[in-house]
């Protein structure tokens, strides 16, 4: 069975829980629509999760990644179109501060996602589940893992698919954050409809 | 068995969809926390729904009044503090367009409502769902029923609970329309837990 | 001439500083579309800031009172409908910590403003300044104080006309924190045309 | 002196008009902290837009380029950090909707603005004006007027500055959308100053 490497994030910030992260426990080990998913709970340090992501890729061998992160605010599920190459932002998790620096020195300044996310849209709508597809990842870790995967699917010539999806706040987080949510079990529901569209 | 008159509205202004309507149709005739509800769709009419309203209070002779209204926007269950004697904001259903006039002439300026709005969005959180004391029903037609029904307690000092709760957008509503939403049966849950708290 | 009370608050919550501050101390002493300007800056305290207002109504004997607050978040000057008897929300400036009791135990739910709200938001516009009645001051000390004017105006049978108007952050506080905000001298240049409403 | 291609937009959607209609008129042919400005107002047509700007580019041959957008609902002056090279959004003036495909099939997935847009944002707020990095133009006009002209200056090697700023609407936008707006003389002097940061 084809692998798919399924990684999420630690809390950060002022988000107490971090949706992502029940996510992938929830379906780490699982079969999801004739893929086995390989589930990961990065840290978010900009030091480290680069790294520690590019070494999964070659551990793990998936023929396919999807990399989830919570957008606090958003209020549908969001396939992002592309990764940029900067990091900028708030604090991490170990308090170092980005400033639009490069992610990769001599890299491109974008990555399209290799996800098929117009099919990811349309199949989470058609489940009754609002999606958009995302101009931007941001600048902080989402996007970072975003564009260090996709560099080195790129520099490596690796045959494998990869991407970003954003998903808004669980009902959990939101009874102490003012902001939109989904029920933890619908957000779970709406990663395993993307999943079903790889091919 | 104590009986709740549960109203929702059908849809109205830009919105396809009044996921009200159909928490109503849901627990219509059904009995809740030991409650039967008498659900009620009511029109979006200025000049009809709130004697409609008034009649079915007599008709039914509940011991609590829920009415439920959409509130496109918000992200959160919120039961309404308080109704305000007046009548502003877009077009109805039939096109009129209220100016700010009052609902009752001489009427009092506000009616808290008589429901136990604290109890319920604690109960609600307790439940893990989202919730907030609304400081605000508007000024449309969720306020002017809410007015109406604590308006002819107060007249006929009828033993009667009533308020008003409004609801965020359902996923479907929000497919269309870019806006927070929770999924139909999380909203229908919520509105359970709340006739939950009525003693 | 006419004297007109014009309160503002000191900064509270997470907004370092309270644009309606600079607005009264900048319109203070000063004649304005015909009425001269008694300025107060206000505590942010739910034990003093009441009874001291009720001071001032009765020490500087102003034909007019309007009361001014920071709605962060709001992206137009919102001249406040309705007052209401209720304390609800945050830590005030003092610590305490409200939690929905009365302002005034047998006072009524609600007190509609005696401005020409109406008439202040088709004067702003006409001066090309974003403005819209708002139905809710909310329940923090910006409702508290609009409720003790006008339940003194009503106890006492005084003469005044009396109400609130919310206005947006200033540029300066919104350099720190994300919200709309308007240039300090149009958020001036706004209430005095709302003075200028008043016969 | 040295020339800058300062361009903006006609209306579009439900943006009855555009404040960067007036601020490139009202800057045309001005000098400007020591750049001629040429203006310029571009149609809202995919099909025609792009073209138009190279064509404009080789005969103005500018040092520098700002193209200016609005974004309604932004709540400041927001320089654009990246182009993608990407066509999506709603339709265009002319009625065409993009879906998604390439601006120039063989192009970069995207372009970095070569304008000193961390400068820019630090001299705004030093003047008092609320500004912050985008990391998205998004996928309609705006980004694509910005990805045209980072291409055609990579593909001839021209030497000139170009990048895209976003700005919110205007107060007179605001008094019939409900979105967050500026003074249109703070909008124009924000673009001033961000001229002012070229060197």
């Amino acid at each position: 069975m084809k692998k798919i490497l399924l990684t999420g994030f630690v809390p950060f910030l002022d988000n107490p829980i971090n949706p992502t992260e029940e996510i992938v426990q929830g379906l780490h080990k699982k079969s999801v629509n004739g893929w086995e998913v390989v589930g990961e709970v990065l840290p978010v340090d900009f030091h480290v999760t680069g790294d520690h992501l590019v070494e999964l890729i070659h551990k793990v061998q998936p023929s396919a990644i999807i990399s989830l992160g919570l957008a606090a605010g958003r209020n549908r599920i969001t396939p992002e179109r592309i990764a940029i190459n900067c990091n900028d932002g708030p604090v991490d998790n170990q308090g170092y501060k980005p400033d639009g620096e490069k992610i990769i020195s001599d890299g491109p300044d974008g990555y399209f996602s290799s996800l098929p996310i117009k099919k990811m849209v349309k199949e989470l709508e058609n489940n009754g589940i609002p999606a958009k597809i995302s101009n931007t990842a941001g600048a902080y870790l989402c996007n970072h893992v975003m564009y260090r995967a996709l560099h080195e699917i790129e520099q490596q010539k690796l045959d494998i698919f990869s991407g970003f999806i954003h998903i808004p706040a669980s009902h959990k987080l939101a009874l102490t954050n003012n902001i939109p949510s989904f029920a933890q079990k619908d957000l779970q529901r709406a990663i395993e409809i993307c999943i079903g569209c790889l091919d």
